[in-house]
């Protein structure tokens, strides 16, 4: 069995991007362990580390699976068998070494940085989402495909609800359907501590109660264990549910929300609403390469601004400080649209917007859609990967 | 809101087992940031840290949910206004501090030690296995209810096979199943790099796919980036299905393994199945306290020599180099029964066996069940917690 399950030429591409950026930072050599970044170069999740010099010569050393093989590619049972099979000169020069700040562990590190006690190990994070912000054309195929399953199932969810039913029986009924679709349920997220099964459904007030977590939305979950999402309330009239469900279904990821409407709801919610379509279509239509994720973010504060929304715009009791994030293996890529962020847009982008507005005694209302940026900026600066319909349906 | 969800009590008892950890390894304070931890001292998940002062004197920092209450807690955005709390002299006589090595981020364990600058910083990961791995009677509670769930879930699969489906299309009303009674989905596990989507399903020669998970089974999965279990072949006759789902109802995990044969299966494998059932009885009948984790791994692979079947123990192109491990809050806490585990048992410890075997052709056989370790040793060693009838059973 073949450890690399992607073309040469793109993975020449690949490795190409982390390079360039390494010889930025001046990083001599990146030690990659993290799957996300594994599943990244090779098109496959394994067991083991790969070693990337910034002139683009690669190692391989699998631990497991035990049967996989390759050119440069060494079968290690621990982390100390490595550098007994980097006598080729393969280390010549190297000073500097990067390992993946973020989601190394302490442990992992001590380990590793006493196998490499000769070099200068620095931090590789940064590197490696810069990297991985511009996605290539295979990337942005696969998450065009995540885009249409995620879209097909979100299609369906009308013909899921039923009059009594609760948020998280609706909720096993869509995880269902995305299963059913191919979804992998499998939800790759960046950062600590983020935790999320599945899919994020708010139904009526429930949306305004705060999570731990860094997400745009609430919800007080059905355990405390896990407190995010539906809690289990029946779904009752003049009130929203509001669907934010796993779109892995390639091992790339797209993101999308939609709302639902339970009888009449206020015209306040169906303005908040309408205002969330407007802002995603400003944006998306104005993310040219060259602005500023910052300025995005503004655009979407002036536009909630103007409509006096701005008390439940990403949440009430508790409001979210970002309205966009890129994605692909991982939620929470770069760049991020948010007050502060340092991310300039570039063509090959893939961000997900998610304006959204928590209205009390109704719920949350507004939109979610993935966009990739374009190589040329007219009209229109991206492309929408997910296209259910986005006006708010009524559920009967 | 009241942060703490455990009653004072109970919290007394977990900080109890936590310091007197710290203390035999002279960790005079302990900064708890990990979700599995923070829930554990206070029965919820929380962004932000705790500190625990070796003699149980604590502080709570939290930077989300925003409106949660408590004595002696703080909202904080950032970690770094965590020492402007502190002037209380709870820092007095401070040497060392302890970081979760296991669970933190470098770039974390960075940030938090410029915060701590004058204090040693050591490894907390140990102490934390070693509490935990004593469950109180709360927690056995939890995880007793969490075994009933999952065993109501288990008898109704005979019920979800018709012929002609495949192992992801079970899988998925199996998963359903569990979602309907109260599976959280979620699935905390110890350890780097594991990832596993609600279960773990083999029908036929599939369960011979190794993986590069540290799971006792394998699976080639549905797609390379999510490499283990179900790969959406038909589940034909004269094979097995074997299922190892999610048990997390509660924040607690139980872990149940069960074997089915579709139509008439070879005698070997059947054989197989009942030794495996055979090391399950014998290893929780003679699993008292003071009783070493290894004796009981040498046990096992005494049972299986002695039948011949050591090709097939434990897979069988890739063998796991374990055949049990502790649970709680998550999958690999302590002991793991392992051949060079030095773990020793104890009462109160909860543990899942699962001796399993490969037969090529058929597919995996084999159960698993988790135990609970009683105070005193008398035929029976632990109550099994995990009550599905544990012979093969058709599905026609």
């Amino acid at each position: 069995m073949k450890l690399l399950l992607l073309n040469e030429d793109e993975v020449m591409l690949r490795v190409g991007r982390l390079t360039a950026a390494m010889r930025l930072q001046k990083i001599d050599m990146a030690l990659i362990q993290d799957n996300a970044m594994k599943y990244y170069l090779t098109g496959r999740v394994f067991a083991g580390w790969i070693m990337v010099r910034c002139d683009g010569e690669m190692r391989w050393f699998v631990r497991r699976p035990n049967h996989v093989v390759g050119d440069k590619l060494f079968h290690v049972r621990k982390p100390e068998e490595i550098t007994s099979q980097l006598n080729d000169g393969f280390l010549a020069g190297v000073e500097t070494i990067g390992f993946e700040f973020r989601t190394l562990s302490v442990a992992d590190y001590n380990r590793l940085s006493a196998i490499f006690e000769n070099l200068v190990v620095v931090d590789l994070s940064p590197v490696i989402m810069a990297a991985r912000a511009v996605k290539t054309a295979h990337e942005i195929n696969m998450m065009t495909r995540s885009g249409q399953l995620q879209t097909e199932v979100y299609e369906s969810i009308p013909s899921l609800y039923h009059p009594g039913m609760t948020d998280i029986e609706l909720q096993i009924d869509i995880e269902r359907e995305l299963r059913r679709h191919g979804c992998l349920g499998q939800f790759r997220i960046a950062g600590d501590s983020m935790e999320l099964f599945m899919a994020n459904i708010l139904a009526g007030d429930n949306a305004d109660n705060p999570t731990p977590y860094d997400f745009a939305m609430g919800g007080e979950g059905i355990n405390p264990s896990l407190p995010v999402g539906a809690n289990g309330d029946v779904i009752v009239e003049g009130t929203t549910v509001m669907v934010d469900a796993n779109g892995n279904f390639t091992g790339y990821m797209t993101d999308m929300t939609r709302t639902f409407a339970v009888g009449d709801i206020p015209a306040e919610a169906r303005v908040a609403h309408e205002l969330s379509i407007e802002i995603c279509n400003a944006l998306s239509a104005a993310a040219c390469p060259g602005i500023k994720a910052s300025q995005l973010y503004e655009m979407a504060v002036d536009m909630v601004d103007e409509a006096g929304l701005r008390d439940f715009f990403m949440g009430h009791r508790q409001q979210a400080g970002f309205i966009g994030h890129g994605l692909g293996i991982e939620i929470n890529e770069a760049p991020v649209i948010a007050p502060r962020s340092r991310d300039v847009i570039q063509p090959g982008n893939v961000f997900a917007l998610e304006p959204k507005f928590v209205i009390p005694g109704v719920g949350a209302v507004g939109i979610e859609n993935t966009y990739v940026v374009l190589p040329e900026c007219s009209d229109q600066a991206t492309r929408k990967l997910t296209n259910a319909p986005e006006q708010l349906i009524n559920l009967v």
